[in-house]
């Protein structure tokens, strides 16, 4: 397993000496290195082309970093996915990081999705959920084993009860549609002059909770094998490819060309669409 | 149709003589009314039992009235419940007013579910939503036909910029699940000697947006058929009776019992049950 998290690790140092490291960063890359602790047996080394692996648009005003490590044969992991994204923008910079881990069709066990956006020094975006792959009003036993008895509902009240936080809804009715009724979604704003009271909330509150979620989903989800008939499978399958193309279409293909411009963003969003085994639409 | 009207409304004018009137109440019955009108040919009249038509509990401390009205065999409309409760609790009251109205088979178009609750003079909560009946994840033409293109979501938007709301996150996860994410499901509060406030924010703010879904669903839900092969029909119907099902027994079999004891309840929910056509647990 050290032979695997080092051949990650180049590529987060190279990335490190333009990528700035906000305190919502150094949480989600403390997450990664857990995630990695306790999985990195299971995936194979990163594959990602250089020119993705990190990446700059022509102003040299944003850039981007990207690991994809795929599940080895015998994993229920798809592949663990981890991106950083930081644009200037007139009147500062926008900040993303994602941790995605996609299982593949042995398990019915949900997906884990983390990403924080930060727009401003004192305000950001948190989305924190285990996806779920099948239709919830239809699987009433399924809310039960991995939302209910994980009391995952209990990551999300804490967060939530932080006076600066508001739901975030996303524009998107799909997204919306695709999340658990557990998903953390909030924004948090501490306003003008709150850079110090944000970055005790990320270390504090937010590490706390994306950290919770991440062991139920470690503990509950991640060595998860499941009894399916062809059906349910296919019919999970087919779920899972519809969610995937269009994540990558409302978060992607939406947004960056904008920071990125197209040549760039498609070497990009082509790796991605690889790693989620999804065809261009 | 006039005939039809007037067979629901000996009913009404009985219940008023013990269900109290507060501001909510008005609003829904002037929503029913509307039903009323433009769906009252395709309705068959009431035939629920006068003991559940309106019932009390054994202290008198407790009022309900029930109508329902099955769809006429040629209509889409499966059956449009309406429903009162009062009860008085150790410091006040309860008030619940609920319309919800079904589909058949013969249509894929959602459900409308309505349900006002006061708990306080100043407060209360309000669930307003038009139910989907296919998993949205799977079906993003169905998120774009019925949510996308009616706007449904700017009634959602409208009701939660007013500062007195807040989201209200039903404890059941998978009421959560089978709501859409255009859901309006708010509380409403004034604070202390907010009662006016709150009757003004009903009267303008809410049935305002009451109507408007309403609205929404009378055009592009009510009259809808749709082009569904065997597969996808009975695949809707299992989801339906999973969603009936569930909904009396997270709604109704754990609160009514408390209310009205088990020799009403039993009844009521009996009533209920026929009408949403599903077997006891």
């Amino acid at each position: 397993s050290s032979a695997v998290r080092a051949s990650a690790l180049p590529m987060r140092e190279a990335a490190a000496a333009r990528m700035p490291s906000p305190p919502h960063r150094e949480v989600a890359l403390a997450l990664a290195e857990e995630v990695y602790a306790r999985l990195g047996a299971q995936l194979l080394p990163s594959a990602v082309p250089a020119d993705v692996a990190e990446f700059v648009n022509g102003a040299g005003t944003a850039v981007g970093t990207l690991d994809v490590r795929r599940g080895a044969p015998a994993s229920s992991i798809d592949f663990v996915l981890q991106s950083s994204l930081h644009c200037k923008v007139p009147n500062g910079a926008i900040d993303i990081t994602s941790i995605l881990i996609f299982l593949d069709a042995s398990t019915d066990a949900p997906h884990f999705l983390m990403e924080f956006i930060q727009g401003s020094p004192a305000s950001m975006v948190v989305i924190l959920d285990l996806l779920p792959r099948k239709d919830l009003a239809l699987h009433p036993e399924y809310i039960e084993k991995y939302y209910q008895n994980t009391q995952l509902d209990k990551q999300r009240e804490k967060i939530e009860e932080l006076p600066q936080t508001r739901p975030y809804r996303s524009t998107s009715l799909f997204v919306r549609s695709a999340c658990s009724p557990t998903a953390v979604s909030v924004s948090i704003d501490c306003g003008q002059g709150g850079e110090s009271i944000l970055e005790e909330i990320v270390y504090g509150h937010l590490a706390s909770v994306a950290k919770g979620v991440l062991q139920i989903w470690l503990d509950s989800c991640a060595g998860n094998t499941s009894e399916m008939t062809e059906v349910e499978r296919d019919a999970m399958v087919k779920r899972d490819q519809i969610v995937r193309s269009k994540s990558i279409e409302v978060d992607l293909t939406a947004n960056l060309p904008r920071m990125f411009g197209s040549d760039v963003s498609s070497r990009v969003i082509a790796e991605i669409r690889k790693a989620f085994g999804v065809q261009e639409a």
